[in-house]
């Protein structure tokens, strides 16, 4: 085959991403650029807004929701500590240049060579890119063994998840020794920076996994609902700062760092359809439309979990899902959820509900992301009582998902986890 | 299980989704609602924004291009005709009430039965949403068998599709007696669109296969890049009315219509990221950055298939992708492309390329959607020659589709492909 180069004749030198905006986007682009993330406002198109890619936090955790994630997982496929490290440096440096909306890599002017960049956002602002790092098990031991020599700093909260009842993890959708969302307003965006990312890795790590989903902004900034046509998300930790961040419990590495719990949460859309409203509102412990708790006005009047009706019964039922996961029920623990909705077509599966139909069914439903700052008293004990009782359990299935530790944000001139590779 | 109704006390009537956003979007939701399609003006917030559901021709096809697409095959299960042209009678309803930012149906006020409408959109906007339907061969004849008496009316450009060099057509992802095609800005609109399009054939179709995809519109309105990061999209036919739009060559209840070929072409895009630049572009035949032909400088250049360079070698190679595609080496023959790209995550796959990796794969490329007048005029010939010679095809595979008859738009009081239905 051919390596001539007739293209070398017509073309200019290879250009930035900036440069392309600026000509293509003119005013709308060059304001979020012009400005960077600090002169965005809130009427600064959303799409030319930038977050952030350096701070005392990651961001990507309690950063306000982009409409579009995309996540994936990795093994770690050297024995070489020193390739790992300079995995995670790249890791920055790339996701550093892409969050302000760069290419990964300077694109180059050699033409025979591949470019440092695969080109697909090249005409795309910023779009809110924010790219979010965990470590997995595995980066400290695996198959009893210490990889890197950095078994005695895995977290004593990185625990191997429990089995719940009901799970149903299917492996090639579980676990990974890295994860790494990308999120953004634009799935391309988010695509093309991941999977720069992953290009970065060749040799070194291998993708496990990898789970879009979607989050629809409403207008005016209500709850969003997710695909049982719920609103998903007004309950929200009032002290967000102590629900997630680690702080001096250690290990030191994770401070303003939090753990990560995913769950792939496939939801039997075509049983939920054909369930009455009642029941609906009933499983749920809210009203459909308003939002409400049962039994309530408005969408953020208070739970009143007591409320018991004329025959003396709960209002809101003791398998309701908004009871079993609310703080009161959970002596005061909680997470911070930051979850997608995801679409990933059909396939062949069996009904678990009358009349048992069989047939292609929509593999749709929730990409549960959970944030906590120990899930040993947060999301383990939360979900161990919701996956035997709550009612909402007949129509949803955790198929995958895993739990990652996710370090403090990155200080000017350090790469991703650098404080852990530091300290032994 | 309870069926108590503990929910009645504290909700009002079922609302509708115009209420709903002309409560929660204020001003934004109310522009496009108030004023319909045709208030609609380039200033008007994208989302908000109506297309017309009735017309001459089907919306989506010539419609300009949506963020997102949402793709649904059939089979009918039903052996009656009458069970048909309910369906697609309450397609039709609930298709227009949708484009028109409604609920598929009145959520209704007896809360012992299912809503009307899963709810997911009740916040949200029109979002531009077209619904456009296509007929299978196995509307007419499955089998041998002539289903629904059909089988006259089965137009002779419904052909079955040769197979094609390289096809690697899997059969769970191809072909269907019905196509729906959801395109909106926001992919919850475009999902909740199908999924209640689906539910209405329970018992009469079955999903057999679904696709989703996007397109990320370029700040100006640029030609948007593919996934292979080259802008795909810059030759548009000039004369689309004829390319696309069935005349009088019948049969009669085709007039206005089209024919849709859809194609799941999956993308090595791990390979083609480690392909240097030249390479890249002269698969394509084009330069990577400004789009331009080989050899030119700007996209809109004509392309110029005869020049030659100082060694007498054609600059855009024999066996470039644009050289195949374009009209002048095709007799003319056209097609109108309005595909989208897909992304659905990874799974293992074999390199088909040195150094033959094996592993975890994207499962990422372009959902291929082409209209024409003919495909025995148009898709077959032109791809005919393009599978076994287009350079492109050692980074590609087909890996499902079908071939749809598209009938023409929907009249006041009609319902979808009314006039096939009438004619026998």
């Amino acid at each position: 085959m051919s390596r001539r180069s007739p293209g070398g004749k017509g073309e200019s030198p290879a250009p930035t991403r900036r440069g392309f905006l600026v000509g293509a986007g003119g005013a709308i682009a060059g304001a979020g650029l012009a400005g960077g993330a600090e002169a965005a406002t809130a009427t600064t198109p959303v799409a030319t807004r930038r977050e952030p890619f350096r701070g005392r936090h990651q961001a990507g955790i309690l950063t306000p929701q982009q409409a579009h994630s995309y996540f994936l997982a990795f093994d770690l496929t050297t024995a070489k500590r020193d390739e790992v490290v300079t995995l995670l440096r790249s890791w920055t440096e790339a996701a550093a240049r892409m969050a302000g909306g760069e290419t990964a890599a300077a694109l180059g002017d050699d033409r025979s060579a591949a470019p440092g960049d695969s080109g697909e956002a090249l005409d795309l602002p910023p779009s809110r890119l924010t790219l979010t790092f965990g470590f997995g098990a595995g980066l400290f031991t695996k198959g009893g063994k210490d990889r890197y020599g950095l078994a005695a700093q895995r977290p004593t909260a990185l625990v191997d998840l429990p089995r719940f009842n009901g799970d149903q993890l299917v492996e090639a959708q579980t676990g990974g020794d890295l994860s790494l969302q990308a999120c953004a307003e634009d799935p391309q965006v988010a695509f093309h920076a991941a999977r720069q990312l992953a290009r970065l890795a060749y040799g070194v790590a291998q993708v496990r996994w990898a789970q879009s989903g979607f989050l629809s902004a409403t207008p005016g900034g209500g709850t969003p609902r997710n695909l049982m046509g719920f609103r998903d998300g007004t309950q929200v930790p009032e002290k967000l700062d102590e629900v997630v961040w680690v702080a001096s419990e250690g290990p030191a590495w994770m401070r303003n760092g939090s753990y990560l719990v995913a769950r792939r949460i496939r939801i039997s859309l075509e049983h939920w359809d054909r369930s009455e409203l009642d029941f609906q509102e009933e499983v749920v412990g809210r009203h459909k439309y308003s939002g409400a708790p049962l039994g309530k006005k408005n969408e953020r009047d208070p739970l009143d979990l007591d409320r018991t009706d004329a025959d003396g019964n709960p209002v809101i039922p003791e398998t309701a899902h908004v009871r079993l996961a609310a703080a009161e029920s959970n002596g005061g623990a909680q997470i911070f959820r930051r979850g997608y909705s995801y679409n990933d077509g059909v396939n062949f599966t069996a009904e678990r509900w009358p009349p048992w139909r069989q047939g292609m069914m929509y593999d749709a439903g929730l990409f549960f992301v959970a944030y906590q700052r120990d899930p040993r008293t947060a999301f383990i004990p939360i979900f161990e009582k919701m996956s035997r009782f709550d009612m909402m359990n007949q129509y949803v299935t955790h198929v995958g998902g895993g739990l990652f530790a996710c370090p403090g944000g990155v200080a000017a001139g350090e790469f991703i986890g650098q404080r852990l590779f530091d300290s032994v």
